[in-house]
């Protein structure tokens, strides 16, 4: 392993990557892996519990039939469990299956494609008994097949019944005094094709490499955020005009009702003294008025930097009793984690080495030109790069003794990945517990790669995806194979950030945007305020106007239960908690409707993996449809286009649109009885969505 | 290195291959790079000369520039050439540069990413100085920066001339009596950035890994086929009603025909002896007549077997002289490799441990039930593989040895890869001269991976292309990153498939499909009777009547030039001699038009990857643009919409769609002045195509 120049051991030390050797094809090819990163350079990421779906291009020469199983070896390098796979795009030969990993650490998986002598056999069987050819000689090949079958090792890994069933087969189909007819078909029942499917026949088995899956614990693929400015909750305006800061302690007095709102996270932005040169003021004004707080993302003053807790906010004891309060509430506690000094941290006089000097000798503020950030020094991680990445893990590594379990990082996408990919394995090798979630809202390429060289977690493009089609495929982006690389954050709304949807859809527009990111991505969160639908933005950007990062903001809660916010958020929480297939990524289905405002997806676990707590002896899947209307101000009606199969559902004999299953809306708790293209018509002064149950009895 | 089970001395070796190790990502990342096969498992494919698009994404942190170069390693390791990347999907960070080895071999090449400090500093000195801010300091990092870019090391590496217009630029930016804009100005102009193009000032230079480029002869990638059966040239239907075959002597006097007609490579059907053991009779009839000579597929008699020849075609010295008469002619030869057994074939007796025996000890025949093909036994690969491929491996040497260069390989989809892949190592280990074009016209996971495993080039689904979207989404399909893995061959008949197109569109058709043929891939071939507008299918199939593989069919010739397709043939491959555009693969453009029966695409090679030789100093690109009427019945009159940039033009100054360029039908000798838009009407039964040389002065 080649190290990186922020290992401090190896300064300097070039690495040079090395393409995948030759290896010859193997008898059945098996190629095309997913999920593989770059060759299996970087691990695939998966969660406990996480349904992963497993592909790969197999097929073989001829016309015999072919198939493949996906084989999960455990972090101990044992097998762990197996999938059969099933060719999942005819004439593409593109098998899929599912694997479910259990626990964290690094485990792999495979691809083992093989011949299936038996599928090869029955077709030919069937075809040539019914045209009176051969009819003999195939019954005769079948009892040779069914021998093998029977063998001894592989009757050992059937269950008894299964096991019976084959030598049952094998023993009938040898007897030539039976009708022919009859020895065919007891020998291509779907009890003996699903007897075959569990523990086959496989004739030349191939194995793919073994690929890296990286287990995280489940919170880093769901969960539910809440962020918020601790100076603002319990901040006084005095009858003087001054304000005094919010605190540790007045801000844990909001967590009950975070907690019972059903968050799981709750996200802080930065905690540390502000400088005051180039302060900004209030809207982001170069002009800041005597008490305006300053930006907390201006970090370090002579009171401290990274390391310290703004004085206004408490001591390292509040903190502390902070982070226990939200434990007692069940909350984790996130950190906002921005890489950057006002010129006032310590680190400027301290360690002059880590800024960029220009010709003047003067240290470089940030800058777009023409725009300036003189309130900004921007770390040049190029000229220490041991002595920085050290003052930083230091910096992590004691937040996170301070309870600390999760980092939101402010813009990644400015610091060099090299640095990032170091520090990420660095804490993951002593914490693989802490989960890091990625702010860069950015271009893919840069957001993938945050992705793959170790960030759990990754803010979205959801925030600007907007009309059904768009709002359609990035669903379907971020569930399909991206989801094994770069798991989704959705935010409706950040305290940057204002969307224009948001800024006209009144009430309705924020339920909408609620639904869609609590229910299109199993981590979504809110920013504190959204429950009083803050929709004013300051005129000409998508931001809120006087925006909390510029100044204090105490909130008067009860209005959000009289707008109804809360109650949904709290709803829909519960209803995340309630439902496995909302924790999950990458079972995501889009249904067609008829209404281009009217979105229809599904989610769906298939009963084998659910958990067996909490739905004890699980014979039925856990599906949830989300029917939304996008239009914040007007009815909407349409047809949907129920895609049956992924919803596990069989249309009777005989049905076509006639209702013959229940949905009950877990929002409003009423039952409807549908067929294939149920009619739905949503008013959103009423409700803008349905989520529902599906498959009921 | 793991070897095959064909590896004769180590019969069963099981293969692992094994994924790319983790690498840390690098100061700048550079990833996704292309043409790279299963991460560098297969070599990429180029030919001796072929312009190779090499593709990487490249990004960094940040606002700095950032670049990237493409290196091209010879087979001796060390640096051959390297071409600047440009980002060619902007938003993407998508880079491209271009690669051109000139030898055969096993070359490698990497990208080399890189910080810009020269394009971050003038992007921001402009805007900067413009708007009056930090003039003099910017001027100052300008001249710092400057210091950078002569370098002695950069200065030598450079021409006397850029060397000397950067000298002056590092002396007099640093000259502060000089006014602000003027040392501003002379150090961003064109010359500047181009020769800062020719020789960067890199930072923070990351390599990737060397991926591997076999680099074949030319005939690999560009030629001329012509398919025929040497028993039907100068077969004579005698006055009793009795047939005599023609043999290789009356065969070659055919010899200077094709390669009047420009072809390069004349391709034998098989010309082994031929079973009798259900022989088929004509148009494919289980009854054959006496004297029907059958199917040369049905490969083997008591007179031997794939390595020997057909008593009626003639004796081994016969073949040779065949052989030589060809190359006398400037052909090669291509023999048909079919690796099947009619029950006659001599292996059937003394090699029965090579096919597969049913239960009832007979020996299967091919069959797709309830289909039978009773004339064939296929070999079973897996009863005994050294066997199998030690033999094959001889037969093919052998006729290597007596003078053939080229194998069209008969269905090789139907026997294992691993087989092929040994064969093909084998093969080139020795020859690497001797080039298989592989006839798989199945799944694309198949023809694909046979590419990837050593198949030099392949038969496609071109015959089955019709429409205008077909045909230009299947030619960008060929020539995008595929072009890379899968060379493709372009076939508008074979023996075996007259198209529906083909039947009903007379001489025009005919045209059109020769025509889109030998410009739409750089190998192109026809069977013979395509002079003669063979068009009359058998009923109920896409197949000629009276197919040539159950009988003989001397033809007259004479025919051709009255009809005029072999004066098209003839001219076509003059063009494709003529023009370098048209032997290289992945340099097409398909252009729009307003009329969905008219095709435009072009090919481009950029003057400096023009061979020296027949284009002395060669200062202009060498463009064709073809234009094509996919109606052979009716005119049709289109616009064309030129994407000018593709065909390496720029539109002056104040020209709208006024003609600026003289574009020249190499088929007809007219010339046409165009501007952007230009108007083409193609009656059928004048032309059906413009092949246009474009960029006169």
């Amino acid at each position: 392993m080649l190290r990186s120049p922020y290992a401090l051991a190896s300064v300097g030390a070039v690495t040079t990557p090395q393409p995948t050797p030759h290896v010859p094809i193997g008898r059945i090819p098996v190629l095309e892996l997913s999920p593989v990163i770059e060759g299996g350079r970087w691990p695939a990421k998966a969660s406990v519990g996480e349904v992963v779906p497993i592909e790969a291009t197999v097929f073989r020469e001829g016309h015999d039939a072919v198939s493949a199983t996906a084989v999960l070896f455990g972090p101990n390098g044992r097998v762990h469990s197996w999938s059969p796979m099933t060719d999942v795009a005819p004439g593409l030969d593109r098998f899929r299956g599912y694997l479910q990993p259990d626990a964290e650490g690094d485990w792999t998986f495979r691809v083992e494609a093989w011949s299936d002598p038996y599928a090869t056999w029955a077709h030919d069987a069937v075809i040539k008994v019914e045209a009176g050819q051969d009819v003999d000689l195939m019954l005769a090949e079948g009892a040779r097949l069914f021998e093998r079958i029977v063998d001894r090792k592989l009757q050992r890994r059937r269950t008894a019944e299964d096991a019976a069933l084959l030598a049952d087969v094998a023993r009938e189909i040898a007897d030539s005094s039976r009708p022919a007819g009859a020895r065919l078909a007891m020998a291509t029942t779907r009890a003996v094709k699903d007897a075959l499917r569990r523990i086959p026949l496989r004739e030349h088995m191939t194995p793919s490499a073994r690929y890296p899956l990286r287990v995280h614990r489940k919170t880093a693929l769901a969960a539910s955020w809440y962020e918020f400015f601790p100076r603002s909750e319990g901040a006084v305006h005095e009858p003087d005009g001054t304000w005094r800061s919010g605190t540790f302690r007045t801000a844990a007095k909001r967590l009950p009702a975070i907690a019972d709102m059903g968050f799981d996270v709750v996200y802080l932005t930065p905690i540390h003294p502000i400088g005051t040169t180039f302060r900004k003021g209030r809207n982001n004004t170069l002009t800041p008025q005597p008490g305006d707080p300053g930006s907390p993302y201006a970090i370090g003053s002579p009171d401290g930097g990274h390391d310290a807790i703004h004085p206004e906010l408490g001591t390292e004891t509040d903190f502390k009793a902070f982070v226990a309060a939200a434990r007692d509430n069940g909350l984790e506690v996130a950190l906002d984690i921005a890489l950057q000094c006002s010129p006032d941290h310590p680190w400027v006089t301290e360690h002059p080495e880590w800024f960029t000097v220009r010709a003047d000798g003067s240290i470089a503020y940030a800058e777009n030109p023409p725009k300036k950030y003189q309130d900004i020094y921007p770390l040049n991680f190029d000229r220490d790069p041991p002595g920085i990445a050290a003052e930083i893990l230091r910096i992590i590594r004691l937040w996170i003794d301070r309870g600390v379990t999760l980092f939101r990082v402010d813009n990644p996408h400015t610091k060099p990945l090299d640095f990032w990919e170091w520090l990420l394995a660095e804490v993951h090798a002593t914490n693989p517990e802490v989960i890091f979630l990625s702010e860069a809202f950015t271009k893919p390429a840069m957001m993938a790669t945050l992705a793959r060289i170790g960030f759990h977690q990754s803010y979205t493009y959801f925030t600007w995806r907007n009309t059904k089609p768009e709002i359609e495929a990035y669903l379907e982006e971020v569930s399909g194979p991206q989801g094994s690389v770069m798991r989704p954050s959705f935010w409706p709304t950040t305290h940057d950030i204002l969307p224009p949807y948001l800024q006209h859809g009144g009430v309705a527009g924020f339920a909408v945007r609620a639904v869609l990111a609590a229910t299109g991505s199993p981590t979504w969160g809110i920013y504190s305020g959204y429950e009083l639908v803050e929709n004013v933005p300051r005129p000409g950007v998508e931001e809120q106007i006087d925006n909390e990062k510029y100044e204090f903001k105490p909130r008067d809660w009860s209005q959000a239960e009289i707008i109804g916010i809360s109650t949904l958020l709290r709803r829909l929480n519960e209803i995340r908690r309630a439902h496995p297939a909302l924790q999950q990524l990458r079972n995501l289905t889009v249904h067609e409707t008829t209404n281009d405002q009217v979105v229809v997806f599904s989610r769906r676990v298939r009963a084998q993996h659910l958990p067996a707590a909490g739905h004890p002896g699980a014979t039925q899947d856990d599906v949830v449809l989300v029917v939304l209307n996008l239009d914040p101000w007007g009815t909407q009606e349409s047809t949907i286009l129920l895609d049956l199969e992924e919803l596990g559902l069989t249309r009777p004999e005989g049905v076509e649109d006639q209702p013959f299953f229940v949905v009950e809306d877990v929002l409003s708790g009423e039952r409807y009885r549908w067929g294939a293209h149920p009619y739905v018509r949503l008013d959103p002064r009423v409700r803008v969505a349905h989520i529902l149950r599906v498959g009921l009895a």
